[in-house]
């Protein structure tokens, strides 16, 4: 059995693709939003209970629309849903990319956290373009490659991976992929200020990420420009280890 | 000028306390979520635009109730509400834990990450109780402690602190504080399932933290569980950097 849930909801063509491939490998369980639920991390849900509406069954294939944020997918399906430990979660296929730190904002990077949590090998994958007609031809090819691979030898325990994509359209060939880290940056001009028509202000997010390091060659944006496909390790533990004897000498009381 | 906010909402003791606390050292402005907003890890808002209602104004103290997420209030204050840079970015007190690698989930700490991205310092405190009406006298000398250090020196680079007080009550005193990481554990037993009225199914997220390795003598919660402060450096980026040979290795085309 493998597990699929995305953020852009049921209704993506990008998670009609991932179904697509993963249903040559294993029996499949969708369970992903009922609505967008882009930028919701790991977010979860206390305040209301959580519906799953089952819209489809067939001998290899299920699918629930679940009311929740990606994560609440993630979990309500592994604890819940699922009868059985499912072999592999996959995320996405997003449309727009998850690259940089400002992947801890992604809901598509958020279900592959509970991968972890849960001891499933996980694989959040996205696709450089927030178009969602975009059909995405050329990722199949090494999405395949990288799902062999996982459910062959799993992955380190705690880690699960965050894949990008850059648009290359149809016929497009990438020349590999590359392992990197997540390029450090910030979202600029955040919002846009507006007035509505009773005079009251009102704000959009919006803004721009800034690359702090454009040239360095072990950040995921750096190949994605380039067109080739990153691969970063995510881990779920936020621990800061380097600096935690300096921080231990700053607080000494 | 500092800044504060929570996910606990505009309305919460905590906030309050760490609010007369900072106006000791400066200025304050607040900008807290309208509504209860827990879990809510770095979720930001697309789909609706964000309303902020100044609630007070005096020389030393600004108040703002905002309709979003915990980091939606952070990031609307540093990018529009404050005319200057703070000093400082405080979050919390949160009631309730944030401790764990499930502080992925934690609105508290998502307020602390946006003044990673925006190189303000940063801290989040929470204290492990969730009654609402809990006083906390006991946390504020370590409050003030880490604050006045924080102002001197200042933070590494892309880290902020993740604080976390044990609850002793009015009269407890604090053996010292440990500069830890966060405990590796899973949330299990995720949801309670019930049927509605109507005979319909649907479920209430809950369940509880099971704590992989409760003797490590490293992690926030083994100090916790025995009565000092924890704090946890927690860096923005979460690339797993030991694990990328390996990857490199397992995906080689």
């Amino acid at each position: 059995m493998i597990l699929i849930s995305n953020d852009d909801g049921i209704s993506a063509k990008g998670l009609d693709l991932l179904t697509r491939i993963a249903l040559d490998y294993d029996h499949v369980m969708v369970a992903a939003p009922t609505t967008h639920q882009s930028g919701k991390s790991s977010s979860i849900t206390f305040d209301h209970p959580i519906r799953a509406h089952l819209i489809e069954k067939t001998e290899r294939l299920t699918r629930y629309a679940v009311s929740g944020t990606p994560a609440d997918c993630a979990k309500l399906a592994l604890d819940q849903l699922l009868e059985e430990r499912p072999r592999l979660l996959l995320s996405g296929i997003n449309h727009g990319y998850n690259s940089g730190n400002s992947s801890i904002y992604s809901g598509t990077v958020g279900v592959a956290l509970e991968g972890v949590f849960h001891d499933v090998p996980a694989l959040a994958f996205s696709y450089g373009s927030f178009d969602p007609k975009a059909d995405m031809p050329e990722c199949e090819p090494l999405i395949r490659h990288i799902i062999e691979r996982t459910l062959e030898h799993g992955l380190p325990r705690g880690v699960c991976l965050n894949v990008n994509f850059p648009p290359l359209g149809e016929g497009g060939k990438y020349p590999g992929l590359k392992i990197t880290r997540s390029a450090a940056g910030k979202w600029v001009k955040e919002f846009e200020h507006r007035v509505d028509p009773h005079g009251r202000d009102y704000y959009w997010i919006t803004g721009y990420y800034e690359n702090d390091e454009p040239d360095n060659t072990l950040n995921d944006t750096y190949w994605l420009d380039r067109g080739w496909v990153s691969v970063t390790p995510i881990f779920a533990d936020q621990t800061h280890y380097p600096s935690m004897p300096l921080i231990e000498e700053q607080l000494k009381l």
